[in-house]
């Protein structure tokens, strides 16, 4: 590999890139594998976006305002914080990058559940960090104590988890506040589906910073726009590293629009929050092993002739996506490869997946 | 300032942010600072957005393809290269963080000529990389055989540079290729106004990469889109840094517009470059120095009563400003603390701007 002309970074000679799920380009497909809402997003969007376009594009030729001021004073309102308690990113996945390079490095530790968000041992790579991964207790306890010695700078936590939807007690975040020496970074990119958040919390405290994306619950996976709620201190150590023009201005203008109109999002979230309960009961129906979730996607181990595990899971995933159904699977993962991460869509898709499901287990 | 009950990465920890220029937010101004296109995009980028976001908004929902195929295709067919040979990054500042984070590090020197991107040095010290910094001979002239044997892994050349304006020879940019031990990086923001890519040159050749952007020569600043065209073993260790969805839907839809209305830039890039010949015309009538420019953009060095300087340039700065026409002064950089960088603007601009600059001439 290295008979080229120039050398690669050793932390990236031997990197694998994150790998996202299929965003298949054609139509005709029930997607339901990448947790994006299910709904279209705030109709009050279309016409910010104009609004910044203008009749002929002529703001676009100028920088966007470096800071995106207008999001995080936004963000700030929707949580209740001061906006110097805010930093808004190029997707959620950007202020994680800024965490990792402000907080990880060659001799600074980064811990992380296991499963979770696949993304996180590939940033810490990237930076030279070292990576510890904790396992889960029965029914998704946290190993409170072992994560509050753990000696790492950076432990972050998905709340509710990814892949498996459980959700935390307040309590257990507070313990690790208090415990943990470091940074506790709390990724909630499913708390609209929780009913709690943490970014007030992360806003009080010295060592803890809440992450969200509009991916999830506001319906805009496509514009690239997350933020981060914590002490002003962390904020202003992130802001040193990100890019100064990291959010587009449709996007900001977006983010924002979607942003102040909760009210358009709550009555769609719970009807989320209701066909989630409804293939809850469904999976139950079958007998089928699924944590219960808090998110917008169910973490479920299907079951066929009595048996479950890889194969019958894989068998699943095939099935399903012959019938034009996508769910997210990791046949590579040990401690996930026996299940499916189906995210909750509308009731039409739920119902094309139930009758898919039910297809399967009367198939030979 | 390690009181904090975490620790920050030594890089950052007295890492001093980029400054991008000011971005007036209110109106009224001439902007002259941040070397914007001083015409609107293309047209057809208002209905490429429409169509994207068609009646709902819907597609903004789901993730954006998260290679930009289609931008790459559009970027390779506006060079003629091949869409293997291209990334696209939210804006070049993103290609250039990818660039240092695979090709930079601890034991990896990255090197760059002074003046030039002040980008540059925040990202090698971002990576920990040694940043070794040479100066121009009379005239703009690369240190050739400096630059071959500097050892670095990575050189950067801004061409056309920025903040002076001058381009280089291809013969220069092909002894640099031949015998420069490790990546050569060509960062021509500013190429649309030169008369010359070295795209297709990047190509063809196994260590070299063009790293250009939509925001000057395209009109998009505020889309935050950037190629880069290299070798495609270049392109796939890029990739594996590479933010999965770094581009937004939007974003690709209008880069993709612009990079194929190609008709509608040729006649507008013309007028910038025949109201660069104007200004520099004008400040030779003053007797001021200044680079010949091959951008669009002029580097003068004011004089007043015979005298030039930091004190002249500053003072010019803080008038022009006073007429509310924004121009870009480092103040602190002791290169180029004696001249101003002025963005060739509209020619009511410039008329403003000569007006001005008189005003201040005659004035006590």
């Amino acid at each position: 590999m290295q008979n080229k002309p120039y050398k690669i970074s050793k932390n990236v000679e031997t990197l694998s890139a994150y790998t996202p799920g299929e965003q298949p380009q054609g139509g005709g497909w029930v997607k339901l594998n990448t947790n994006e809402f299910p709904y279209p997003p705030s109709p009050k969007i279309r016409a910010a976006v104009l609004a910044e376009m203008g009749g002929d594009c002529a703001s676009l030729r100028l920088y966007p305002e470096p800071l995106s001021k207008k999001v995080r004073a936004a963000a700030a309102k929707y949580y209740g914080v001061h906006e110097d308690n805010v930093i808004v990113g190029n997707g959620s996945d950007d202020i994680l990058n800024l965490i990792m390079r402000a907080f990880g490095g060659e001799d600074l530790k980064v811990a992380a559940m296991s499963p979770s968000y696949s993304l996180y041992p590939v940033l810490a790579k990237m930076q030279g960090a070292q990576l510890e991964e904790f396992d889960f207790g029965p029914q998704c306890k946290l190993p409170l104590e072992k994560i509050a010695k753990s000696g790492a700078n950076v432990f972050i936590l998905t709340n509710p988890n990814a892949p498996l939807g459980a959700a935390f007690a307040e309590a257990d975040l507070k313990y690790i506040a208090d415990n943990f020496k470091g940074l506790f970074v709390i990724d909630e990119a499913y708390a609209p589906f929780s009913n709690y958040s943490a970014a007030k919390f992360a806003a009080g405290r010295e060592n803890v910073l809440a992450v969200c994306t509009s991916s999830k619950g506001w319906g805009l996976a496509g514009m690239r726009v997350g933020w981060a709620v914590a002490d002003k201190n962390i904020i202003e150590i992130l802001d040193r590293v990100r890019d100064s023009y990291n959010v587009d201005r449709l996007a900001q203008a977006a983010a924002v629009a979607a942003l102040e109109d909760a009210e358009y999002y709550s009555g769609l979230v719970a009807k989320v929050v209701e066909e989630r309960g409804k293939a809850e009961e469904f999976f139950a129906s079958l007998g089928w092993d699924f944590c219960k979730s808090s998110s917008n996607f169910i973490f479920v181990r299907p079951r066929k002739n009595g048996a479950g595990g890889r194969d019958v899971a894989s068998e699943l995933f095939d099935f399903l996506k012959s019938e034009k159904i996508l769910v997210r699977y990791w046949k590579g993962d040990p401690k996930i490869c026996d299940g499916l991460r189906i995210t909750v869509g509308t009731k039409p898709e739920m119902q094309k997946l139930k009758e898919s499901v039910l297809k399967w287990i009367s198939k030979e």
